[in-house]
């Protein structure tokens, strides 16, 4: 066991006991249908100093942040927040720290009228753990149900939160991507609406690259993707070298856009859904038979990202 | 806000939004009905190297208790455990130690058939949360029901894991009391048991004092106890001197035994499920109108344990 990849297999293997339980480890959720029709998808995340966020963040940035990661695993399966638990580990209780960590989550908490049901307290190394539940409202999208011809599609743009890590934090570029690293749009929203019929769904948390592969692997398919088309800021060339463009958009993770699949017959529902709320939507390749092709001037390219993993350097 | 209750007041006053959510903040678990007749109850705790488990545990220990902890506030609630969620911090990915982790949590997973729907590793200082959903399988014991008169019930015997950390390590009383420590039993089928019939129940987590004490703010009642009642080890006062005494069976906390309250009708229904699960259930005072009285040899005492709070020393 080597990566969290590992981890999440061996994870995988566990027995489960339950009927219940309709999807466990394996997507950005597990599904339950506890009682009746209505199914729920239930996540996990944890933050901490270091790799989720720095000493340069004020405390309503962790707030909103930590719960907007877990909210947009939420996204990515196309469902509703309801519920949130937050447990807590703190080096020390400060009023003013928590008060002030709470409204950045309050901001989050509001617009989707998620409710805190449960929380734990302890003391040591700051780390924020928040347990989200969400329920269906529509289909409930997984990774697993690309089908070959599907057209690839990103929302956003992409590279933004690895461009901010890169550049220096008092520079002009930083001010410029900082916004999308601390402070993310979970895209609710727009998972609900391709919930109707996009074929999969993931939300980039560690990278396009990696991401994309995990709905490969899932679904049994391949991929072809033009580099050219995946979607950046206008003046992400200004700020970024061509030597980093490619860590930035493909391996740097933490952009929380969705990508998704769809056939190629909802090409204009997808254009209205982007107009409708005003958010670029992108299609950047297909799926294939199998095989992770990358076009660069319609040349295949060998790309070096594999994604970010908290255990690999 | 200075504790530990400071911040669970805090979060308790937060809005929530959906009236499925039949108790937030307040209690061992909230309780959620989701869809139909049968209500959910949802639990999280961290565990930290420190505070709840030291560097002398076996990865197998801390696996075991970490998901005991866990289930006590399921138990508690008269509930059957179902579904965990494990968010992992670990300083390195080492897959023995992972292995043996789950191989301690699994003695409790597949006695309780519980299963793994989610997960999170991270990279930092050791610490798990887990959170566990159970489901109700008669009423929902709360803290709230207590009624002036009830009798105040504990289960096994009190004390036993303040005092192992009290003796030195490779002493023989540590070796004595160590398993109630590392290895307590969450009392799951007691709690479903006595879901039947009791008044209100809690696991006893931060010592019997402040567990008592949140039962009788959440009942709006008070309580008198007689301290020699409190069951102990037969040898407890061989190892414990008589100054320790009363932290042990009163602030120790880490007992997980259930405490409950029920009408004095159910006396010979209660000695009947002690038979059948050969387990001591014993009376140690009743439901008092208002005040905490602590009865020693008949004569009221003042007590010193405040319980255990992550924030105060």
């Amino acid at each position: 066991m080597k990566s969290e990849q590992d981890f999440v297999n061996f994870l995988g293997k566990l027995k489960t006991y339950d009927k219940k339980i309709i999807k466990g480890i394996g997507d950005d959720c597990s599904i339950i249908s506890f009682n009746g029709n209505k199914k729920y998808v239930l996540t996990t995340d944890t933050s901490l100093l270091g790799p989720h966020f720095t000493k340069e963040y004020t405390p309503e940035e962790i707030g909103y942040k930590c719960l907007a990661t877990n909210i947009s695993d939420i996204a990515s399966m196309g469902c509703m927040p309801l519920y949130a638990m937050y447990a807590i580990t703190l080096p020390k209780m400060s009023e003013n720290w928590i008060k002030k960590f709470y409204k950045g989550s309050e901001r989050l908490l509001s617009k989707y009228k998620i409710s805190i049901i449960g929380g734990d307290t302890t003391r040591g190394p700051l780390s924020i753990t928040i347990q989200l539940i969400g329920v269906q409202k529509n289909k409930i999208l997984q990774r697993n149900g690309a089908k070959t011809g599907d057209n690839i599609y990103v929302s956003g743009t992409i590279g933004n939160a690895r461009a901010a890590l890169l550049l220096a934090t008092k520079s002009e570029g930083h001010k410029y991507f900082r916004k999308y690293l601390v402070n993310p749009t979970p895209r609710v929203n727009l998972g609900i609406e391709i919930s109707k019929f996009a074929s999969s769904c993931i939300d980039i948390s560690d990278g396009l690259a990696k991401d994309l592969k995990n709905i490969a692997i899932s679904s049994k398919k391949g991929f072809s993707i033009n580099i050219d088309q995946i979607p950046i800021r206008s003046k992400f060339d200004k700020y970024i070298s061509s030597k980093h463009k490619e860590e930035c958009i493909l391996g740097g993770g933490e952009d929380y856009e969705l990508c998704f699949t769809a056939n190629n017959k909802y090409s204009n529902k997808i254009n209205t859904i982007s107009s409708k709320f005003k958010l670029n939507i992108t299609k950047i390749g297909r799926i294939t038979n199998n095989g992770y092709e990358y076009l660069l001037d319609k040349k295949a390219i060998n790309i070096k990202s594999e994604g970010y993993d908290h255990f690999k350097k």
